[in-house]
């Protein structure tokens, strides 16, 4: 994710998408999102990767400018910003489910259990569907 | 991509992958080999991004201790080096598919024609098999 005046604009969908989410924290944010539902800062601070407040805050102000994301007041407490994924948000996670496959593969110490690979394998329809209910707060 | 002692194992698959390849240098250079069939300096160097040469040579050391590409000797020049995806990074296909479905929807600017939409949607297994071919140097 780059600032729009540095973005190269050559049409390439590789290079558009690693210009719209292309970092590492904004797709550990965005996975936060959609396998644990995070939505505030204090769920996204959860993450074992321990972000540094710094980049949580910047990562989401662009996830937002980049329509990927979007913030809003909680109504329980007005202090507090809800964030969640807008429909071109939700829309990468066919591409994060083949990142899951390719690391379940690779990775030996991948948290991916024989279980999550089978229902991914035989059902990923169903296994987007649970994403997007907890990414939406429906679960 | 990161040097190993700064890598996590946490052992999640998204912060796996993105410790290979989680830089966006690295995704466009396989792109290149994969959508190009790019194999040489010279020949990553026609990129549109314009790669600066350390960038280059950097990315392709570390796609190489990943194994996700392999580097010879040309035996038709000794001093060049001929970059190939293993079949690790053959696998990252699927991935980069749907990056380009996902960017063909929202880049204003998407170099992704009708026709080639049509191709991935209606025969995704033939396009990737392409691909690979171009990969290889096999087209």
């Amino acid at each position: 994710m780059v600032h729009a005046s540095k973005k190269r604009n050559t049409g390439c969908p590789v290079a558009f998408a690693l210009d719209a989410f292309g970092d590492r924290w904004t797709l550990l944010i965005i996975r936060d999102m959609l396998w644990r539902g995070a939505k505030t800062y204090g769920e996204f601070m959860e993450s074992p990767e321990g972000y540094a407040t710094n980049i949580l805050a910047d990562r989401l102000k662009m996830l937002e400018a980049e329509d990927i994301v979007t913030r809003r007041e909680d109504p329980a407490n007005r202090r507090r910003k809800i964030y969640r994924l807008t429909d071109k948000g939700l829309e990468l996670l066919p591409m994060l489910v083949e990142m899951l496959l390719w690391s379940a593969r690779y990775d030996p110490n991948t948290v991916v259990t024989g279980q999550m690979l089978k229902f991914v394998r035989e059902d990923r329809e169903g296994f987007m569907a649970q994403m997007r209910r907890r990414a939406m707060g429906k679960e």
